[in-house]
């Protein structure tokens, strides 16, 4: 590690960026190149650039099959060690096509940039940023290229992974670490829009979008920036530009907003989100004694598994039984099967009823707060809709509901019609949304 | 940097090895976990075991395929910045198979094991090895696997590469860092033979080869080591045991050995090494002044060509010029070609001539110091072959001929039968002797 350096101040007419890259921006020779071209074009504007790059198209996945093929369950340290050299190598080939372009550039692994983080491998969390090397090498005027998603332990000194999709972690905290102007998150969408534009044509580009909503977004469905990164850009307070690298025209700036400084009022609703992932679990005939539901919830926790929503039905005073039922993500429904089952006669509950034939359809907006009939305004769009609530929940600027799979793109289009957020025109997005 | 530590001497009975695999002993999963049983059974054995490992396979050269796709002529930095991804790569696969088998290994990048090179990119030098993380983690009961071909500039901290082969290099360097018994290197041959089995069927493993005979073998042809790890096994008196990973029969030992004091004749003649690599340019008409030959050696060097033999043919009176003739790696003809020619006109020579349709064939064995009839013998040989020679170079253990190309292998043959080489017995040999 080179230290932390000072991180000298950019002069006035000077603009300090940093850009991030997925994966599918630099699938092959061809889209590295263009994406040089791109950072080209900013550092020739004047710009101190730097770029945070992903591994190429499915580079990961690829290194994860080989892992899969030599040890059924590889170390997470080992992994990590295999997974890094993914950024590692698209880094190197994005700096030799800048330089090809005749602009310097310099190719920087995670550890090198000073990406410090916990020792938890396959999901470490970002500690510190101690960029020396980055100042210096912008300060030579060199284009700065970091591996995205990586990072090296606090204690260990090993290498670390920051979990998939992280390299929009590392773009913003970069940002936050070296004073960058702003963060430019480019992906193959032109922003974040108030729905999926694939389920709602009329949906619309948000040019600005506020931290908590984009919070809520992201953490309910909406694929377009990590929930992390959204909340070490609220943190640390970094202006995030989410756009397309396939095109020049603005995308959406999740920033900091004062409505009332800007003599604004809040939008009543920002956009629709909407998630397939989640399963949902019941609980059949739990007894109905104190301690119950914790004793539950400990059991699933204990096995390292997040739950989303909770409803526990009305206890059946007949039977002195209750029904909880709760959500989670597929990925982890046979763990909390198995954790479960184990548990059943200890409990004596009846059965645990499974099902991912299910989506959650989420309705979110700052300016709720203020106005109480949105939850009555969106459940009669889904009743005039046909749609079938299943289970409820709200934030303070966020209502969510889980429907059967089916009334998802139903749901979603009733809420975006009722709140008035369709636009007349067709949204343009590229092939897939998801990265 | 974790600092040099100090490197804790090894029990009695227990011994510190160094194994080095090539990337055709880790190709795949399955040769990955075949690699993986036999270093744990060294390491069952009672031993502390660090491994040095090549890049999968192809690996090397797919690396190379892409940044040539992104770039004609890449940055040598971010060229090491690429490739050496590959050896971390195999590190980490290599660290979950012998996980899998029960044993506890730890992979490290170069950087991490301490190879602190020179800042040349793409060929740089081992100045030092701070191996405190592997020290550590041998004490710590694991098997250690450090990616080979790689290390960290001492001034630039950048990542750089030893040139190709050179994991062969970071073992034995390796090995005299950590004090080891000694330094395995597997390949897919059984060891160092008395000429190439391809071509001479009744060649020998030899058991037992001195520094000086390895040294001349290694540069004049034979690919079982590289050139610059027998140097710096010489130099740091590590002995190196060559042998197969494919079977568990002896290798050849390369490694100092005191024949006087073993009461022990030096061999004559150790070996007999072949090279197709090598070209031919003669410079026709010369004129024959003082100072012309520095001259055009000087212009070869600035072109950064090494040379090997050279020749200057007896002036022919009459003209006033003469003909100079010397070999070096065909890889090199082009651009020696170019340099030639464009100083043909100041110089003023006639024409440059280049033939790579030429071979070298040398005689090796340190007992030769005191036998003056060698050189005579195999010139006899030669001629009762019919093989005509075309240069000659000599050095006190060595005695070299060029020759055309189709004479190679009768060449290496007659000399092979005369000194007494010749077995009654094939050798046997595993697919492809190169590495």
């Amino acid at each position: 590690m080179d230290g932390n350096g000072t991180v000298p101040v950019v002069e006035a007419d000077q603009v300090r960026v940093v850009q991030k890259f997925g994966g599918s921006s630099v699938a092959d020779a061809e889209s590295i190149k263009r994406v040089a071209r791109r950072i080209v074009a900013t550092k020739n504007a004047g710009n101190e650039v730097v770029v945070v790059i992903s591994a190429m198209g499915d580079t990961t996945d690829d290194l994860m099959d080989l892992a899969q093929q030599v040890s059924p369950n590889p170390r997470p340290r080992e992994l990590d060690m295999l997974l890094t050299a993914g950024e590692r190598m698209s880094a190197a080939l994005l700096a030799m096509a800048i330089n090809d372009l005749g602009a310097e550039a310099r190719s920087f692994t995670g550890s090198q940039a000073g990406v410090i983080t916990t020792g938890t491998h396959g999901d470490a969390r970002i500690i510190d940023i101690t960029p020396g090397r980055i100042v210096t090498a912008l300060a030579d005027g060199d284009v700065v290229i970091v591996a995205g998603f990586q990072g090296v332990s606090q204690t260990t000194k090993d290498i670390t992974t920051l979990g998939r999709g992280a390299s929009d972690t590392t773009a913003v905290a970069l940002a936050a670490a070296l004073k960058a102007d702003h963060c430019e998150i480019y992906s193959d969408v032109d922003g974040v829009f108030t729905a999926d534009p694939r389920i709602v044509p009329g949906a619309q580009r948000i040019p600005e979008i506020c931290y908590e909503d984009m919070l809520e977004l992201a953490a309910n469905g909406a694929k377009i920036l990590h929930l992390r990164c959204v909340e070490y850009a609220r943190r640390e307070n970094v202006a995030v530009h989410v756009r397309s690298s396939f095109s020049d025209k603005p995308g959406t700036w999740v920033k900091d907003i004062n409505y009332e400084e800007l003599g604004m009022e809040q939008p009543l609703i920002t956009g629709i989100a909407h998630d397939r992932s989640e399963a949902k679990i019941t609980i059949v005939g739990v007894p109905d004694r104190v301690g119950e539901a914790a004793d539950i919830f400990t059991i699933i926790a204990e096995a390292d598994i997040n739950i989303d929503m909770i409803v526990q039905n009305v206890s059946r005073t007949q039977e002195q039984a209750t029904d909880i039922t709760f959500t989670l993500a597929q990925s982890d429904g046979a763990k909390a099967i198995a954790a479960l089952e184990a548990v059943q006669e200890r409990i004596g509950f009846d059965k645990v009823v499974y099902n991912d034939q299910v989506g959650k359809v989420s309705v979110v907006g700052v300016g709720m707060r203020s106005h109480p009939g949105v939850t009555a305004k969106f459940f009669r769009a889904l009743a005039e809709a046909g749609v079938n609530i299943g289970m409820i929940s709200t934030s303070e600027i966020r209502i969510s509901v889980v429907v059967d799979i089916d009334q998802v793109d139903v749901a979603v289009r009733a809420g975006h019609t009722a709140f008035g957020l369709d636009s007349s025109e067709q949204a343009v997005v590229y092939a897939g949304t998801g990265r």
